[in-house]
């Protein structure tokens, strides 16, 4: 482990840190709120101690996938740590643990929440929330990465592919910076269209703002209590229509811009992501007709919240808590499939379950013919053996993390929908679960350690696991 | 598709199948029970057909491992077609999708029943239900194949690799005949060693053997009404102990008549089959002891009902519905894993988990270390790509086949946790869920199409997948 390079990057880390502390501190002025005071002071010694960490330039630049990993974890951690201090000193969530759980949840835009009543935080801080959603949609390395041009040669290609989400990493131009660049510009650009749209709505400025970001991010936390029930059936359209676009791999935009129409709309993820979506909501729409009394509010609210569902970002129109058991069991398992790779969705993501169901194809095709070689090909291209074995020992530690979190959470003694509802909607960072986790409940409830659980899930899912559990393991840390 | 040896081997089972339609005609006659003509003439019925189809010996002898896949798959359906019959025509099941649930759950080892009070049935029909476990324990073809020289000079491997339980395929001696011969052997000791000490417990030799035969098979059908509460402590250990004798890999016991004792207790397997039912044992008995009030009686309840749950036999001797959560999750995440591969236990396999948790390691490692060439053993031997492979492509088509299982049940509107749990029960093999399925109750309140899955289901999950999914892929059946 080159320990010089990773508290230099980590120094760099906390100065992007410290300006983004600034914004709310912007909000606050505007509001005029004391909080604001509290993201100054963090912003200030976050700083002063990034400055401090990056003045020396680190004389090795040797960087290998270790590094990346490590520190992209760090990373991760480190942001989470230092946003939760204003939230708790300024004794608006006076436990600590509270304050890191609600950062966590949302810089890895899952977006669970332990307030019970989110309008009683001043602006800044549900500014600060949803901002965390939006940074942590399209990443904070991706986001360093696009300004700062970092130490050692192979440092950018190791840091992005231990952040990006997704079986297999593509890079959208030859160049990583501009690769970096050009996908925070259509983040931007498509969370502009979302802000304008909403101002349309009648939504003033700082709603539609943090509504714009919250969704981009796929991340799900909202200013209202009561979810997004309260608003227009204009505004939960424009919101439906967004959670679907970012779910969406970003590579297709990019296609789209280049003009490159035919190789756009022939990604086999995207075009499965588009069938899943459309299959899942018309199925819940007949099955909740009943509940609504109408075609469309069964439509509008039944893709609302399979969008919410299958992109990961968990907001709520209605509590589905008490749909029909069939439409929870079509939501239970989107929560496991997620949104497409390089998009800002979470969970397992299409392009893996497309790996999945190639692969189980292939194996019945060698049982049949011993003798075919047959590969497997995604988008034309033979998917080679390596993303095909990670894809599988993904889904492994995914099933044994889950299960060993599901049997802590358990401790707790709730009713079981909760406790594994509570472990698939953190680990696939979607937010709500079911039960009393559900879209109307939240996480305040549980107990330290299950905190703490979900925390380490949270990371884990966003992180696609292996970041973080290398830190786990003893070579890692070896000189 | 070699049809002619096809037909030639299912008349051979219709054979066999005829032999054992015999056994409860002895029963019947013991006990004076009119229904022992139902079971009579269904042996003569099956006898002829079987004898027609036999007569004339296939000339072209080519066999591969499609033609093994497919005759287990369709030997399975047919025995249990053919079994339910005498149960529908009596009248005591007078459904006939009902009595093949009841059968198919039988001959997988399932143990989940749709009869709310099996005292009400005759002797000759529960000891037909007991032995089903008993004979598909060990396997219907393994059985066939200890008596009868099967033409085709690789039929028997083919055959013996489908049915065989486990991701990797030992034999014990080279000869394949042989291998089937003392595993019945050891099969039949460990059986009449249970039944004697049942005898010695006061049972009288009906419920002795039934018993015997049923939790030699881990399949878990009871004879009585209030499962095993109502028998003596002393009872219930046997019990115990045996489940988990038969979930432990036969090729154990072969060592140890070989008197190869260092081999035999070096099987990693079965020490993490035993390391791994002490802790269950040992958490869930602290976790109930408050409900029990005595060590004694924790500790009693805790060790049958991991037996039962791990082995996948399913029996009960409480209702763990009512038990902490804790347990309860620690029920289901045991569900899925098993007993040890080459015993009569059903689940995924211990051996299955140890590859899993080896690869995710050796992931890791080569994360780290990239060109770190390091290859997965077990119990000192490499285990070989293709192994690794399957046992993969295993985990994902077993989640997809549940998935879309639960998502089919789900259309019945039980709650979630009999919804999820009747489905892992029957595919699993173990037979009681939760709630509505739970140990005190029945799948009786399903619908047809439900069962129908949950049939498929306990089959899959028998026979391990590829044998049942192969019968809908077109090219198994081209010439």
């Amino acid at each position: 482990m080159n320990y010089r390079i990773l508290i230099n990057i980590l120094g760099w880390v906390m100065n992007f840190e410290a300006l983004f502390l600034l914004l709310p501190c912007i909000v606050a002025l505007v509001y005029q709120e004391p909080e604001g005071w509290y993201f100054l002071a963090t912003a200030v010694a976050t700083g002063l101690v990034g400055i401090g960490l990056t003045i020396k330039k680190p004389k090795n630049n040797q960087f290998h996938a270790r590094e990346g990993f490590v520190l992209v974890a760090l990373s991760w951690i480190l942001i989470s740590l230092i946003s939760a201090i204003p939230l708790c000193v300024s004794g608006r969530i006076p436990n600590y643990i509270d304050a890191l759980f609600e950062m966590v949840s949302g810089f890895t835009t899952t977006g669970a929440s332990i307030l019970p009543a989110v309008e009683e935080l001043p602006n800044c801080m549900n500014f600060w929330r949803c901002f965390s959603n939006w940074i942590g949609g399209m990443g904070v390395i991706v986001f360093i990465l696009t300004i700062l041009p970092l130490t050692g040669s192979n440092a950018n290609m190791y840091l992005m592919r231990a952040e990006s989400p997704g079986p297999s990493f593509g890079k959208l131009v030859p160049k990583l910076k501009k690769t970096a660049m050009i996908l925070y510009i259509m983040y931007i650009g498509l969370t502009l269209l979302q802000l304008i749209l909403l101002l349309f709505g009648g939504l003033d400025l700082f709603d539609a703002l943090c509504v714009s970001i919250a969704t981009a991010g796929t991340g799900g936390f909202g200013i209202k209590n009561d979810g997004f029930s309260g608003y227009s059936s204009y505004v939960q359209i424009v919101v439906t229509v967004f959670m679907f676009l970012f779910g969406v791999n970003f590579k297709f935009y990019f296609l789209l811009i280049m003009r490159k129409f035919k190789e756009a709309f022939s990604i086999e993820e995207v075009r499965w992501y588009a069938i899943l979506y459309a299959l899942a909501t018309i199925l819940i729409a007949i099955d909740i007709f009943h509940l609504m009394g109408g075609i469309g509010e069964s439509l509008k609210h039944s893709a609302f919240q399979v969008a919410t569902v299958m992109t990961t970002t968990g907001f709520a129109t209605t509590d589905f808590n008490q749909w029909p058991v069939f439409s929870q069991t079509i939501m239970v398992l989107l929560m496991f499939v997620g949104a497409c790779a390089g998009s800002t969705g979470g969970g397992m993501k299409i392009s893996r379950f497309i790996i999945y169901i190639k692969s189980a194809l292939k194996e019945v095709a060698t049982l049949l013919h011993p003798n075919s070689v047959k590969k497997i090909k995604m988008d034309g291209k033979v998917v080679d053996h390596e993303t095909i074995r990670t894809a599988n020992i993904y889904l492994i530690t995914y099933i044994l993390l889950v299960s060993a979190s599901i049997l802590i959470v358990s401790l707790d003694g709730f009713d079981l929908v909760t406790t594994v509802t509570s472990v698939i909607a953190t680990f696939n960072n979607i937010g709500p679960g079911l039960g009393v986790v559900g879209p109307m409940g939240n996480y305040s409830s549980l107990s330290i350690l299950s905190k703490l659980v979900l925390i380490f899930d949270m990371l884990v899912g966003r992180l696609e696991i292996f970041p973080m559990i290398v830190l786990f393991f003893r070579d890692t840390w070896k000189r």
